[in-house]
């Protein structure tokens, strides 16, 4: 071990905020296929519901979980080590990897002889992987060789959220049936159905085989609705440590997978500290560092630097690119009308790049080759869609719908090579216009997973675009979008801090949520009708811990009342002790209950004998606390 | 004038925050027919181009202003007078009006002569108006008599919004079109289809003959969807001089219309402020106050109670009620098996009544009698869902749509009086389930416009609820729903400060300007496509004074980075100076004009040369400040 890097400072933990169990809730494991197959899962504890409303025990709350060790009070957390590498024997057991005596990517090399990044440089003793010679090591080859991974059982396990137990504990009985607009979500999500899901082209699994400490997670309209939180440092400001306090703050509120989209000085180690410490997939958009390294001057791009870069990630294990090989020369002066004309960094240096060749980019022409690479460490595609409409004006347009084609033709290659793949989608859209997106999409890319940015549906809220965008990824989410790509309330404006990544995360977590609950996800409801059944009994505390984020909810109630009896008050502030419509509807059900009511009997009963009694025996108002 | 209330402390202006115009913006007023029809809006004023991006001058851009003269500086604003009764000649002028001597209600009378209460009194010289006998002052009377008010012709000119400058601009041309589901949004309103919307109940103008403050507007599926905030004390916090701080907060970032939902001590003379300071429509629920009125026990309420309760707030100048006369005796019964039964406060206290009593509510069965009042007075019928769902689990269920078939028979009693009529919907509905509501509603109650609150599509993120039920109100609003009842991130935890007021405002905002984008009303887009051409150009100021929190957005920029220089750089935080896509596609659009190349025309050059040129000339990124 090296000397600590002067940028800790004294504290080789993370954010201690980010390193504890959330309220009330355990980390479980559950035991796969083999000893070294155990899936992460968060189970909240609930209280007893109170005496006077039934007294019954209420059961845990299986949630998914994407913390990864952090939230586990077992798990010795060292941001200088990394996480354990949990999928390493899965890795060697497969025997079509080698561990390269050096590092590929000529970069790489530089970097790591500079004494000047010592003091930044994760020390890592690990060697890097790659495909042996004419191996393909994507779970998609695996897939379709009719081999269920120790990653695909991982996945189907996760997925499931123990609903068996659920199911037979006759917890999901009550869920409205879901319009789903072609997915097909079974009643249990099996290994085998998670290979033929992956074999399809229809679901990813986004597992770099340098990425050994990833918790395997598959993204797919078939499967959980996921989101992503974007973090990554600029030329203008944030620092590693932030970056990685960012990280371990995105999976504590829910992120599935973090893209790095660092644009500044030492980007290289930055993504090494994220990756070492990642438990969920780690995207990046390689052309961001490429650009760096020909000083910010598009046309210098070259295919030679790219490669290295897409080589240096890829051995760093990066789990997923994004590519913009979709922007077409032609497609350019299609965006000259615009109102926003190309508004992805990624479109517009590539943009730049072919006008100023006046030839198709070598991200396009060398499609195969880059294929080559993604296949030999299993990095997925997210084909950028560089193009896509930065305003609502710009929305569905020729450019748009031209790239997407486009894309739709390389899902096609990619998949010849039995390489992952997803698609990005816009952007701002306004809401009657997003389900024709995603019906585009899965018609031109063959059901590829979607993966879109908000979209936002409508340009005039800077400052709440978490609001506009999270509206858009909700539609989209229930039209089939797999993936969910969040928006912070600084969009447009500035970096986000550690606030802001929350606040986009728990929007976009309900943006998923609501989505699988419109498509009728098995036992998605489930969660809902725990809470809601708390709030009704008057279990504050149960309330807030099984809510997305259980410490803005007690904050927020206990501003209003403070004191800890409140929280076991059968009242709350919006209407006061003596007035409340929960107690009340609580004395309507005692009433039913008590003279055999239900349904329409009520009617026909025409009892003035028991509302007289009601009248005598029905319980006061809880007027005091 | 007596002395100043004790409350008011030292100041009888409102907070200055609320009272200040926005920035860069000014108060208009267009001129109607007559001297005294001033139809106020905002004007946006914009900065020149840059001029390397063509210097041309920016129109100001008209928004829909709700504020009130409180963001006039002309205006004199004394909470302790009230705003200037700008509808009090239309009212003398249609000469069917009388003033009474004496408050109706008893109430009101003991109320009036209690000398305890003249710390808290506001001071009103004004005598309550009232229908000269066997008289009907409605706005949906008039219309029906073919009679256009003033108070139709300043709404037709306040939808408008100067839209016909706008299309002689040709600021119109790019507008997506639209899908309305039915709503029929003419390109420009005229004062006849005001009228013959309202005649038809297809819209509302809610405007109480004793609310001569009010700057009318309208409720209706056809125009643009309006938003509601809700404010008032509760028996556990808050006081007068907050709820009329909320009240100028709420309009200043665009509530249409506020409603007290005073629970505490001193509703009476709270809601006389608010009223009285009002410009926007003021709504209640008369049945809380007939509540406090009984010492808070339900079964204890009768008509008689009601009655002067409800002409109490009338002669006030309430401009709608929220009335529950939908919770039918054979209802209750339908809840007892919800997750969360009754919780709408008014549905619970009405089914208590009528189990209490075993018979049908008085407000079912005396609701012609109510018609009576409201008709006298031109109060507008809100029929409130008291059995709307409180859960995702109760979505839709039968004691929720047998309710709506009850409002649906009321609505067609009230139209026989002639009083105009909106009816409340939920509330918590799944996503899928939300266009089920719209087209019953529309069906049972024959296009009276909905008003509903969110619906929150999900239950799992107390803390979060506006952006919950925003989403949900962003689809209904597209679906036909004439007004949103706003959520604020306390819901179901505490009352909503100016803060959250504040939040939950914007946040319905984003949702029924999404609406009117995705129906198609015309000059929606107008707004977005102003702000992204800001954007675009880098005009930073413009952006931030666009949008609908111009404060906001300019603290998040300045976060990052606080320089003034910042606001007129060429670039922002995201991507940094040497790296900006917005400059990229300017470059773009810049090659494609100087080549004179457009659409695909570009593809079929082939031109070597040019894109010589453009490497030796193309203009470097703009690479300090």
């Amino acid at each position: 071990m090296t000397e600590q890097p002067s940028f800790l400072k004294d504290s080789a933990r993370v954010d201690s905020a980010a390193a504890e169990p959330l309220p009330s809730s355990r980390k479980v494991y559950v035991q796969g296929s083999r000893a070294d197959l155990r899936v992460p899962m968060r189970a909240i504890c609930q209280s007893v519901t109170p005496t006077d409303m039934g007294g019954e025990p209420n059961p845990d709350v299986m949630v998914y979980d994407t913390s990864g060790p952090y939230t586990d009070p077992k798990a010795r957390i060292d941001i200088r080590r990394g996480l354990a590498p949990v999928r390493a024997a899965w890795l060697k057991e497969r025997d079509d990897v080698e561990e390269l005596g050096e590092y590929t990517s000529e970069y790489t090399r530089r970097r790591n002889v500079d004494p000047r990044l010592d003091p930044l440089r994760f020390f890592d003793a690990r060697k890097p992987l790659r495909a042996k010679s004419g191996r393909n090591v994507t779970q998609m080859h695996y897939a379709r060789q009719g081999v269920i991974t120790p990653e695909m059982e991982f996945v189907a396990i996760r997925e499931n959220m123990k609903l068996q137990e659920a199911r037979e504990q006759g917890l999901l009985t009550s869920q409205h049936q879901g319009q789903s607009f072609g997915a097909s979500l079974p009643d249990e999500i099996t290994p085998a159905f998670v290979r033929d899901e992956v074999a399809r082209g229809r679901a990813i699994i986004t597992a770099n085989i340098n990425h050994p400490e990833v918790e395997p997670m598959i993204i797919g309209r078939n499967f959980l609705v996921k989101i992503n939180g974007n973090i990554g440092n600029s030329a203008v400001s944030s620092s590693i440590e932030e970056e990685i306090d960012k990280l371990t703050w995105g999976i504590r509120w829910g992120a599935d997978t973090i893209m790095d989209l660092s644009t500044g000085k030492n980007i290289h180690e930055t993504r090494e500290w994220i990756i070492r410490n990642s438990p969920v997939p780690v995207g990046t958009v390689p052309i961001y560092q490429a650009l760096e390294k020909v000083g910010g001057v598009a046309e210098d791009l070259t295919w030679e630097i790219f490669r290295d870069t897409l080589i240096e990630q890829a051995e760093q294990g990066v789990d997923y690119f994004t590519i913009h090989a979709g922007v077409r020369l032609h497609h350019v002066p299609l965006t000259a009308k615009r109102v926003t004309g190309i508004v992805s960094r990624g479109g517009s240096i590539m943009a730049k790049w072919c006008l100023a060749h006046h030839r198709e980019s070598f991200l396009y022409e060398h499609f195969e080759d880059i294929c080559e690479i993604m296949k030999a460490y299993d990095v997925s595609f997210s084909l950028g869609d560089g193009l896509r409409p930065g305003s609502v004006a710009d929305a569905n347009d020729a450019a748009q719908f031209g790239e997407l084609e486009t894309l739709g033709e390389l899902t096609r290659i990619a998949w010849k090579h039995d390489v992952q793949v997803m698609i990005e989608g816009p952007g701002h859209v306004p809401m009657h216009l997003i389900k024709a997106n995603m019906d585009k999409q899965l018609e031109c890319c063959d059901e590829a997973p979607f993966y879109t940015l908000g979209p936002l549906v409508t340009d005039i809220a800077p400052g709440y675009d978490h609001i506009t965008s999270g509206i858009g990824a909700a539609m989209i989410g229930w039209y089939g979008c797999a993936m969910l790509c969040y928006v912070t309330p600084k969009e447009h404006l500035g970096l986000p801090n550690k606030e802001d990544v929350k606040t986009g995360i728990i929007t976009y977590k309900i943006a998923a949520h609501a989505a699988d609950l419109a498509k009728g996800h098995p036992g998605a409801q489930l969660r809902d009708d725990a809470l809601s059944k708390a709030r009704f009994e008057f279990r504050w505390e149960d309330q807030f811990n099984l809510g997305l984020d259980p410490d803005t909810a007690r904050a927020y109630h206990d501003e209003t009342m403070p004191k800890e009896s409140a929280k076991v008050a059968h009242f709350c502030s919006m209407c006061g002790p003596k007035f409340c419509s929960m107690q009340i509807s609580q004395e309507v059900r005692d009433y039913a209950k008590a003279n055999a009511l239900d349904e329409r009997t009520a009617l026909a009963a025409g009892m003035q004998e028991k509302s007289r009694q009601f009248r005598k025996s029905g319980g006061k108002l809880y007027d005091k606390i």
